[in-house]
Order: C-alpha cells, then sequence, then structure tokens
C-alpha cells in the first residue's frame, strides 16, 4: 500500500509517525493532508532513509541538485556532494548522472544518501541512445522502470508535454529549456507521434505504485527566461498535469507537481494560485523561480528571492540553484552555497506563513546577540563554519565585538543602558 | 537653492537633465516627482559627482557602505572597495568610518568617488569623545556640519528618537541596533534631556540646506531582529519621520527616510505602505531588509531576499549588506558580493514594477542562452569576471556547451528542433 492509501484508511505508518515528530503537526492533519494529496511522503519501499514529508502545513523542504555529465565523471565527487548537502540541511538529492557509469553512480548515491533520492530516469535513456530516430517508447519506460527497481524515492516525469503544445513555442525566446523536455518534443516531431510518458502514463503509475514512488509531474515547457514567463505553453502544460493528478489519485500514487523556472517577481503569487487550484492542491515543487536572466555566477541569489516569494504563497518544495547555474557543474562550496540560499529562502517563507516555532532559533540568535554571545551565535548560523572564519578573518580577534562596528557598538551600549529604558 | 527649491519653479538642472537622459523618464515627471518630494537628487554643490536620482518613477538605487573601524584601518582599502562597490553598479558610498584619520579618510573617499557620498556624522563624534558625560550636544552638531562643509553629498541624521520612546524599547529582544541610536539613547538616559539631533533640527536643516545635502533621516529605533519588527518603538519614531519630513520641505532640504532592518517577509508591505503614508511620500533608503536572523555569513542573500519585496511594494534605495555583516567589515570581494546581490533584488523590483526597457537585458540573455552565444553571455552578466571564471573552472573548455549538462543540452537540442515546431 502507499502512503496515500495508509492515510485514506486513517492508518498512521511509521513513516508518518517520523513526520508528526519531527514538525509537530498535528497527526489527524497530516493524514488528511496525505488522504488529499496535499502533502506526499518521499520514500521508496526499496530505499532505507528518512522520509520527507511535503506539502500542506509542514515545513518547505530543499532539494539539492548532484550528479556527473560526460564533463565531469567522479563518483568520489558526487559522494562528498550528496554529504555536503545532507550536512547543511538539505532534505532530498537528486542524482541527475548524464556521464560515465551513470547505474553505478546512481546506486551509490541511494545507498550512500540518508535523505530521499530523486531521478530523472529518461536522461539515461537519451545517454544510451542519442539518436532521435533510433530511440523507442520502450527505450523511455525501461529507463523509468529501472529508475523505480533501483530504489529511487521520486522520480521526474515529463508527462505533460503534448504534441500539440509544441506550436504554442514558436513565440518563445527560449524554446524548450527542460533537458528531458526538449529531448521528448524533438522526438515527437521526428516520429510525428504523441508523448510516450504521456500515452503510456498507466504504466507507469502501475510502477511507481508498487513501491510507493512520488511522482514528480515534470514542467517540460517550464519558461527558461522571464520574457518566456506564464506563457500558453507553459499553462496548457500544466492544465494537463491537473488532469495526470487526478489520474495519480485514482491509483493511489503520490504526486508532486513541478514548477518553473524564470518568471518575474509579479507573477510568482500567480503561478502558485494556478498551480494548486490546476493540480488540486498537489504539493508544488519549483525550481527558483530566477527573478532576473542576468546573474550567472548569482543564481541561488536570485533563486533564493523568488523561492522566498513562490514559498510564502504556498509552494511546498524547492529546488537549490547554485552559483554555477547556466554555466557548469557545481563543486561541493557551490553546492553548499546553493542549499544555504534555498535554507534561507524556505525558513523565511516558513516564518511568514506562520509555521510554528520556525522563529524560535531566529529570536535565540536576536538574544545571543544582544549578549555578544559569540558561541552561541555560531552555533546557531546556518553555516557555522562560514561565520566563523568570517568573523575571524576581518580582524578583531579576542574581542568581545567584531571589526564592523568596533567599540561603537550598539549591543555593547545597550548592554550599559538597558536596565535604564524604564527610568526616563 | 536646492533641487527642490529648482523642481517647484519647474527649473530644470542640470542634475535633472543628467537623470532624464539615463532613466529616460518624462522630465515633467521628474520635476513633478522632485517637487513634491517624492524624488531627491542626491549631490552636494560642494561635491564633483554623477548626481543619484532617489524615489519615484526611478530605478531602485544601491548603496555600498565602506569605512574603517578601529580594529581595520587602511585608506588604501577602503579606496579600493569604493572603486569595486562602483564598478558593479554601485550608486551611492557611504563611508561610515569610526577608526584611524576620520577626516583624512573622507576627504580621501569623497575625493575619489565618481558616486555621491553619503555619511552617519555623529559616529566621528562618538569616537572623538566616547564618554557621555563629557560629549555635548554642541559636539553633536559640530561633527554634522564639518561633514557637510566637507563635501559630502548626504548624511544620515537621527534626529526622530524622541526621550519618550525609550521605554517602548523595554520589551524588545534586541534594544536599539543603530549605532548613533544607540549612543543618543545612551545620552538621553544620563543627561536627562531631549534628543539634540531633535531639539536643534532647525539648525541641521539650514546647514544641510547651504549646499543642498540630503538628510537622511536615520532610524535609529530601526527593528534589529524580526522578533521586534513593526513595534511600536519603530512606529512611534517613523511617525515623528514624517513631521520632520515636512519640516523640511518648508525649509526646501531635500530628505530621505531609513527603514528597517530586520523585518519578516509577510511584514514588508506593510512596513512600506506605512513609511509611504506617515512621511508623505518621501523616498524609502531601507537596509536590507533581513527576512531571517540566523543567516550570518549569508545576510546578503536574506538583505537581497527583503530588498527585492520592499523594493517591489515601493522602497526606492537599498542599503547593500554583505557576507560579514554581524561579523566583522568586509574585504574587497565581500562588498562585490554585496553589491551585486543588492544589484540582483532592486533590478527584479524593477522589472516587476514594470519601469521602461529595465527587461531589455534580460531578454537579450535570454536570446544569447539560446543561442549559445557565450561571449554575448559573458557581457550581460552582472558579473562577467565571476561568470566567466565559473564556467572555465568547472570543465568543458572550449566546448560550445557547459559541463552542467553537457551535450544533453536544451539550447543545443532546440537548435535542432526549432525551425519544426510549427510543422506538427
Amino acid at each position: 500500500m502507499t502512503q496515500l492509501e495508509y492515510a485514506r484508511q486513517g492508518i498512521l505508518t511509521d513513516e508518518m509517525r517520523n513526520i508528526v515528530e519531527n514538525e509537530k503537526i498535528d497527526k489527524e492533519r497530516l493524514l488528511d493532508d496525505i488522504a488529499h494529496g496535499h502533502t506526499i511522503i518521499a520514500k521508496s519501499s526499496l530505499h532505507k532513509c528518512m522520509p520527507a514529508g511535503i506539502g500542506k502545513d509542514l515545513k518547505i523542504k530543499v532539494n539539492a541538485n548532484i550528479g556527473t555529465s560526460n564533463y565531469c565523471r567522479n563518483l568520489d565527487l558526487e559522494l562528498q556532494k550528496c554529504k555536503a548537502a545532507v550536512k547543511y540541511g538539505s532534505d532530498t538529492i537528486m542524482d541527475l548522472s548524464t556521464g560515465g557509469d551513470i547505474d553505478m553512480v546512481r546506486g551509490e548515491i541511494i545507498k550512500n544518501s540518508p535523505v530521499p533520492v530523486g531521478t530523472v530516469p529518461i536522461y539515461q535513456a537519451i545517454v544510451k541512445q542519442p539518436d532521435v530516430a533510433l530511440i523507442t517508447e520502450k527505450d523511455f519506460l525501461d529507463s523509468i522502470f529501472r529508475h523505480i527497481e533501483d530504489g529511487v524515492d521520486f522520480i521526474t516525469v515529463h508527462c505533460g508535454i503534448k504534441k500539440d503544445f509544441i506550436p504554442l513555442l514558436s513565440s518563445r525566446i527560449m524554446g524548450v529549456v527542460s533537458r528531458g523536455g526538449s529531448f521528448l518534443v524533438k522526438w515527437m516531431l521526428y516520429h510525428h507521434k504523441e508523448n510516450p510518458l504521456y500515452t503510456h502514463y498507466d504504466e507507469i503509475l502501475s510502477a511507481a505504485k508498487a513501491y510507493d514512488v512520488v511522482l514528480s509531474l515534470g514542467d517540460g515547457l517550464r519558461p527558461g527566461c522571464l520574457a518566456d514567463a506564464t506563457d500558453k505553453a507553459q499553462l496548457a502544460e500544466l492544465g494537463i498535469l491537473g488532469e495526470l493528478a487526478s489520474r495519480a489519485y485514482e491509483k493511489s500514487v503520490q504526486v508532486m507537481i513541478e514548477g518553473p523556472g524564470h518568471v518575474p517577481l509579479d507573477q510568482i503569487k500567480k503561478n502558485i494560485e494556478l498551480q494548486k487550484q490546476a493540480c488540486h492542491g498537489a504539493p508544488f515543487y519549483v525550481l527558483g523561480p530566477l527573478v532576473t536572466d542576468i546573474a550567472p555566477g548569482y543564481d541561488h541569489i536570485a533563486g533564493a528571492i523568488g523561492g522566498a516569494l513562490a514559498g510564502y504563497y504556498g509552494a511546498d518544495f524547492l529546488c537549490y540553484l547554485t552559483p554555477t547555474e547556466h554555466l557548469g557543474l557545481p563543486g561541493i562550496t557551490h553546492v553548499i552555497e546553493g542549499v544555504i540560499a534555498s535554507k534561507i529562502a524556505a525558513h523565511a517563507a516558513d516564518i511568514a506563513r506562520g509555521i510554528p516555532g520556525v522563529r524560535d532559533r531566529d529570536d535565540r540568535m536576536a538574544k545571543a546577540r544582544s549578549e555578544l554571545d559569540w558561541d552561541t551565535m555560531f552555533s546557531l548560523a546556518m553555516n557555522r563554519e562560514k561565520a566563523e572564519a568570517l568573523k575571524q578573518e576581518s580582524g578583531a580577534t579576542g574581542a568581545d565585538v567584531c571589526s564592523m562596528c568596533g567599540d561603537l557598538c550598539s549591543a555593547k551600549i545597550n548592554k550599559e543602558t538597558r536596565a535604564g529604558y524604564k527610568t526616563i
């Protein structure tokens, strides 16, 4: 049985119990949210890992993409990235490997990751058979089945791109920026056939159901630049994703919906509302969104701005972006920077949404700051090592204050005056 | 005559003409905005520099704080920070020096900065006489007059903290986090007297008027943590800042209003609305705001999230934060990271506000990306050097694609399929 089926029957599973304990959510509410498809639990029955609860009334979760490409294939490096991402708070990992021994890399990441692992199976099908004339519907499907059987917890499947939507792309600057999506479009154009992930959706549902793998319904037609945001192609696909979510619920398969991408700040609220409406309140998994296109090297920041706003308006799951987005694969430090930027966005949104208890750490930090209690400040920092290093390198070592204000430190002055506030 | 007086008489000054040319704003509209105090032009008549237009209908501007402290005093380093900040797009510089030969450092920064320079004069008064018993009202005022006569373009003056507001601070976690504000509170408590910057406001106005120096009415009681945001103390001061803005307009002195600080994401809109209402639409100069307290080392990101939202809702001027905020004085790389984070926030907000022409660069970037035109991508990047370095270090050198997707590059695939979009 899937978590969805258990929840519908009112049965609290170990995975749900784990979430109830970690997030202080009422168990009846969690059961209700899962039963309605508003929350999913990412965890394959084949994978031993910490389950990730994603959706309504829960803290916003963060995903880190790792994986090889043909220019950068080093298992050890990927395992280190995985470890670093989890250390700094990533709730899930996606292995997007497209280089080297993909099966082996995936197997090792699944074995070593303490958090759920997602993949985009058709990447592997395309790498194995890049010739559009020769790759078959079965090749695509087999990659999906293979990943599910390997113990992946959630998979991106671009089932919502229909042949009819392709002409809508003509007016775009960027066309299709999803790797899987662009290849599927190429395949449909070449073979003059419907998207096989759409036509074989029932088989994908059955395979996912077998091990309670979550389907992450990919937005193959997501906008890749501000100019293409919220256009007809994007919204046409979103409508189909809503239908596919309904079909998943009929088969008791857990689903979430992937979202943009590149979206101007003033369109983010509308994007979240449209998704929640079209997809029956299914969890929304956004990539950024990026609020400008001109910040390569800083896309984790452009994405954190969009992610914080998206989370505030209801997005449930943020895919991180690293400083190397649009430029190359991230190294370990970029992975850390990406995770932290997304954690800041998620945390800021959780505070603004009023998730109980979530601001406690901020209040403790404020108290430690007002007391110039540096040990406590560092222990509460999202990245302790970086905070310590920055304080050290900027001088004032050993002093109670830092080099920023020096002795003209407001915390120091407050200490002297605080007792007198009411005496005036 | 001040820019405000010229605008009221319908006279277009050279400074206004410069802004009309650079921002493509209609000159009648600019005159009207300045005449109503909704826009200011920062430029002392004593300082040869590019004027900065800040306010309604203009692009959001960014300020970079530099300056020495007693732990870190090196003129050369500060001049390099100034140069770097301007190179990456800072519209103004604030010299907040509190260490070494403060007069000399300020003089050199004014001489070398191509953009307007702001200061917080009372810092110097306090450094000169840190003993609260001995420092006099005249000491505070003299520091202000001195900075104005030295050619500073805008000054922060904490005129809005009244004695009566001090008891309101008792319920706060952080008390007063403004350096100037905390010392003024200490002074008022010790001497049982009203804030001298409030009682001598008319003299400050006269001095500012002489060289058309903009008064940046400081928010000495701004919240220093999320828990303290939008509280009684903050709002009491804001009310006074509104009154002081009116008094400035009567004397034809240009003013802007400083704002928080640390504000939960869901309170940002309200903060901007309250300020615009209380202060008659005066330009709003925000520090961040930071949307979480637990990100030391990443406050430029927490501040970019708040700044983008604040800008979208109407803030006009963003003070940058660097990765070393709360930890120490920034080095040159931190200054650059801080400027870019704020520029991203300002740019994202300008796009969302629909400022004409502002998205053109994003659209050109999108086009270059879709064509895999790396030279154009780098030339459009906010930080060309960093973008180039990240591409290079992540491998795939010489290839048309980057190492992120490798040959499974959607732009590459689109190039093959684009012509066929309408054929299906």
